[in-house]
């Protein structure tokens, strides 16, 4: 997708100038990963047009993957960007209606070939909420890599903006999440996408650690295929300052990972996307699933320093700050 | 429409940034005789959103009168372009579906009261291309402008890109054309929508005066309601390098204006538009034929000088070209 | 005016960029209304040259009338700004002297014509500072608001540079005051332009909720057309970091609004008379003096997010803020 | 003065963004002269400001000793240009009313004491126009040089826009050309602010040689006091390409200098300047005076190519391309 | 390499700014047959940082292969370079020394693996001028491939500034030249590198067709291994406009391409690199030697159009000029 | 040096910018001394070319005397810098190898003539740290000084990434810190470059003022030359927020200087020669040692407000700021 987003704090049209970068859920989760030194690839459906190749480009630029990528009719799908700034919050125009991917349904996509070597499948809400198609062809890739013993990952991302095709999220998700290994999730997407709440204050950002403990638990035992479930907790207190931190159910206990007061949000846009990338990395990588669920937070926590989408860190500096050295000082 | 364009001479996706203007035919006129001194309204369809908001300020910085655009479902329309350089074309591609004028009908509009104060209506063959609609709402509008007496100029303004709702131009364009009092065109529009030829050879550039008043003729003779037919000549000796002129019939005699040779173009884009509009000041302003098209030529030969689809030039400033001091001498 | 302010944090002459936009008290406050859907016009002097065309233009883009601007001999004012940082203050260079508008004076007006149809008339303390004929105009145009019974507003806005023209500010501005119905000032605004102290501490930011009470009570008393006195509440910690939040006496009670709390501002500049355009919108469509004075307070603490002296922000984002939803949770 | 240039070839008020630079006929000559190896400085009038401490430090970074610029009250002359292209020409707004210079006089600078280590002092007709008090202080300037046995070179340099202080022109420049030693021109120059005609057409850039070398024996007979008279020669194709060469007379013999072709113009402002600082140079330094004029002309052509004021070049440079050797061919 | 440019027609160090993009030859022919639809690897030296990382990245972007390059001690090169203009010549500034690259040796490259799939090696004369390390490595490269049956190219690429280790281009460059089948070059790289003149004049930019046509006998006649020699033919008329063609001898017959006048070029660095890169997709795809050389200074024509080291272009663009369609009309 | 900084919070080689401005610890001093108005020189050894030239320019700039530089044979050192933000700290990389000054040693500068009319020399650590040569040239610059009495000032700045040429910092600080008679350094320093340690955490931050005292006492105890040790106490809670002190004994008392709290660093490179600039000036101009230390901490303050490596400040500025008012106002 491409991403235009005005200058520093401007306001969408305010200037005559655009930043163009690219970016979107599971493209956000290769380049995490490919960064972490995974071989990770991207597939999507993208017209045959040059802004299109641009995007492929800069995917390759962080070596990922693309040869797989469908070329077909249909648009590239756009969002505008704006950043907010203190009590004015950043604001996102989606302009995705008839992209390729949108157009795009299960038998465009032959999912048993395209996952044959892969050994994780990571997947999010976001693609479903565009077309009915589109949901389609997402169970139908997670069916072909459960066949082929691949695991799943689902960031179930909740936009109330695109679920415009006939169905509510809460219709369609909980067949995707019946199908996943690994859950993630905010409170809101677990509400409004599995409809399974949590007694807590989300405006207030308070953060209960026992009601998170349960609602794991009920994600759980509902979803018997899941072996682990993560809930990101974002506590909004500017549009320049949040805290962040998760949490985690394994199954065998549940864990709650350091908390990151981030008082100078560079670009939030991306951050759960590299929270998944993260995860995904610290389960493939780590014995210790508290660690995993660390890493992610804290390659999640740099993601909010770093301009557009991407998560431009190695994991060497996600390790980094783990231990929580994160004082800033200049390394030199 | 918005109008995305890489900075300078880069390729599209080349760098992050991108110059974000508006534009299109028929605003591009709007913009250019509120310029003029002229009181100017432009009609169309945008969605409720930022960037549409966007478009109608830039619009009312102009001056021209944007209360009655409607806002409706849809996208905004979007182009990317490229400036070319020497041996390499600029490129253009649209991305204009689904936008809120192509889903725009002849119902949306009450003509009658739009066009009611209304002396002049200009059109371009832009329009009917993107829909089958936007085709029926084009002639919906010229049939009411006829009955109230308003003069209308039509732009047959040729895109192959854009005519893919199942007609072809020369299937639906003489239609309006049988609508208009001015005809304004290239010799390839006239080819394409009105299957009328002339003997010359676009490719090398090189103009029979003879073969373009005959043309002139030919359009005049198969459309009994213009007064009058423009034509206009751009010699492409390079991206950078063109020579500008242009010619016209009005039912007594043929002219041939000045030819402009412009070898550093900052931006073609919008120069038909700049003579359209230029031509509807020179009619309504000038009771000699002649320097009506003196004017419009000058008007776009400047255009080619200005960032951006708009023609930011005052009436006074075209007529300072008129008689040819294009020296360039600073004004100090 | 024209403004021009160094990049980002830079210096004033650091680079060799200015960034270019307009603004000044009365034209800030012109935009704020008619982004909150007032019908808005802006009346002023200015050369008749191609900066000042752009600075209308820019106006317009607002939908702010500037039909009636005088284009006259003399200069566009121009004013320099470096954005403070930290302990570092921001730095205001005027340069002025010999605008158009200090060399107008009441004859150049005619405002029985120019304010027949208004609703409301808005000055600041700028505009009869900068000499003396612009005092005699300012009073002038309060006379004629006052005959047709327009209501007035004023923003006593000292700035120390600016009183050069041999009066000071307590010799003049209390004649002004005295034909308003609403004033509106910070502390030094009243003790340096009517002469009426509060008992605090600018410096240290500590105010006392009594204090201002009488302060406004004060100036009511001694300004008996006044209806209403507002007084805005700057709390400094850091160029970066201000606490803003207002007061009010309606001549039935005091109201103390909101405090924001601004951390990260982005321009300060037009603080003020986004407070001022946020009351006149409150006054005219709110009943509850209460809400007036939590519209204008949220209104100006959203400029303090936007670059540019003009608060782009429509009503609708103003009365998101004021019950509180400050959070800055991403829009989408 | 600072020099505020809309960037690229956009119209002023086009773009939110004005390249700030400085610049101002002697102190372009002052920068080209410290270029060329030579201890050069500059005496002005300035406020005591931020925005004229960037001009010293400007003037500073080119070693132009700056030590003897008086700060006083008044402002900071700008001037505001656009580029021209093509057919358009380019567009300077002069705002210099009121400048620290304007306000200054004869004495306000101490001249016997500023030249006393003088060797060479240049002065042009843009001072003298500003104010009366300028014309009067720099006629001082010459007497003083006189009798101190300094050499004296008078730019005319005609700024039509520019003369409104009561006098003309050619009531004024007389009695400075009178104290000069060396006197440099264009035709226009000549007519406007000497009274003395060349039967050429400017317009039309067609140089009849022989008319030159009369009109430099004119000049030479009416001011017999002058050595040198050269004329620079400015064939204006479009904004883009300029033809330009130079003549001299020496009082012995007329020469007629190289002529470059200019194609790709980037900034012909400061050109003259470049001219006057190149030849300054070459009188200094050779002993063939037909050296000298080539060696201005090459300098100046080299300005063309440079964006800002200032003739950013060394001598060598210069040298290079005064056999003729403009090529262009990548040096690495 | 790291290349760092002054933006537009600044001289260095004029503005606070400078593009960062990378090149050097061979990695612009890798990108050249990369954009053509090989698959192309690059092998180099890199420094373990980050700026080393954006290289490769950058590359991986054009999906050159750079699995190969090897990260050992030492600095990354550097070089500056500035846009001429006119009269003014580009200039570069090299920054190399110590360079990675410099200070590896034939050890450090296994060339029988690393060529083991290859079906070409192209080699550049700035390599052995690097250091006698490097040369010693290119010899070893050129060996290996020999041995393999890999074909090899060799672009003289003289650099005057560059041979400092010790040694005379002239006195390296035959044992090169012996072991390639392809040889590229200008009439001065002939000359420096091989000792063999042709009698024209470079300066002029005059070129007798005769006399290349001897100049490539002469050295298909000292290096019997070559099966083919390619001469680039630049005419530069100002550092903006240069005329540009080619001509080969295939051990058949000579042949002169195309001559392309390219007036208002964006960006020349790279073009020779261009002309290989499309030389050897011409020899890999075509039967026709003329088409292969009609491609080459076709693909080469259009990198002058180009910002950066790198020919962003299609074999699809190339092939559209080729048959000379250069008029540079909108594709749209 | 070059500096070359990713724009914003960009990582290197994010975008296709770089900031170019100039840098290193003697030139920031001597940049900091001349700005607060005193006569500052700056010795350095730089290649012959146009980098090198820019970087003269840019201290000329700011009046710092660089008549004596040495052009020699070698590289102009560069240093990438990115910009860190929150958890992520800023990152430095040094190109510096074979740079002039790193070829230079103690017979390539005159000691005893260059600083024959000084009054104090300023070293940092950071020169012996380059090479055998360097450090060398460095002891024989204190030694010359302490001949002709001119006061010595040594700031630590022990880099750990520079300390490659055989030494280590400890084995040949000392030496230097012996002929000095102010030594400036934070804790670290002492540590790593005297061997000297405090009982202290650094990474927490947390400051015991009585550790303080007992390290300065040490210092003036083993290096009885030194009249004076200042420390400077840098609190790092992330890369945007630091709190900033600094403590000094001049032989006879201990003194703790104001804490600023600097929540939004702008540019905090620079940030200890900035406090050297303050503490030299204040010895200087001040008999009280405790408003010299409170003068130098205030100046280091306002650097951390300024982007680039040098502290563009006045006298008047750090002193509004010494009292302690820091509350940003806007100065109108």
């Amino acid at each position: 997708m491409v991403r235009l987003k005005s200058p520093g704090h401007e306001r969408l049209g305010q200037s005559g100038l655009l930043e163009m970068t690219f970016g979107g859920g599971e493209a956000n989760v290769a380049v995490s990963l490919a960064g972490f030194g995974h071989q990770a690839g991207f597939i999507t459906a993208l017209p045959q047009n040059e802004i299109a190749d641009a995007c492929l480009a800069e995917l390759r630029r962080f070596a990922v993957d693309v040869t797989d990528v469908r070329r077909c009719p249909g648009r590239m799908g756009v969002y505008y960007v704006e950043a907010g700034s203190n009590q004015r919050p950043s604001k996102v125009i989606y302009d995705r209606d008839q992209s390729c991917m949108a157009l795009s349904g299960p038998s465009d996509f032959n999912w048993p070939v395209l996952l044959k070597d892969a050994e994780w499948l990571h997947l999010t809400g976001i693609t479903p909420a565009i077309s009915e198609s589109c949901a389609a062809a997402s169970i139908a890739a997670m069916k072909a890599a459960r066949n082929l013993g691949v695991k799943i990952s689902l960031d179930l991302n909740y936009r109330a903006k695109l679920w415009n095709w006939g169905k509510k999220a809460s219709e369609v998700m909980p067949s995707l999440a019946a199908l996943a290994d690994v859950l993630v999730g905010n409170e809101e997407d677990c509400q409004k996408s599995l409809g399974i709440d949590v007694a807590s204050d989300v405006a207030s950002g308070e953060i209960s650690e026992s009601a998170y403990a349960t609602l794991t638990e009920s994600v759980l035992e509902q979803y018997p295929n899941l072996a682990l479930v993560a809930i990101t907790l974002r506590e909004s207190i500017s549009a320049d300052h949040n805290n962040w931190s998760a949490c985690l159910h394994d199954g065998k206990a549940f864990y709650r990972s350091c908390r990151y007061e981030i008082r100078h949000i560079v670009d939030r846009v991306g951050g759960g996307d590299a929270f998944c990338g993260g995860l995904i990395h610290g389960l493939l990588t780590e014995t210790d699933t508290r660690r995993a669920i660390e890493f992610a937070t804290a390659a999640s926590c740099l993601k909010h320093t770093i301009p557009g989408d991407f998560n431009r860190v190695t994991a060497a500096e996600v390790e980094k700050l783990m231990p929580g050295d994160a004082s800033g000082r200049v390394q030199r």
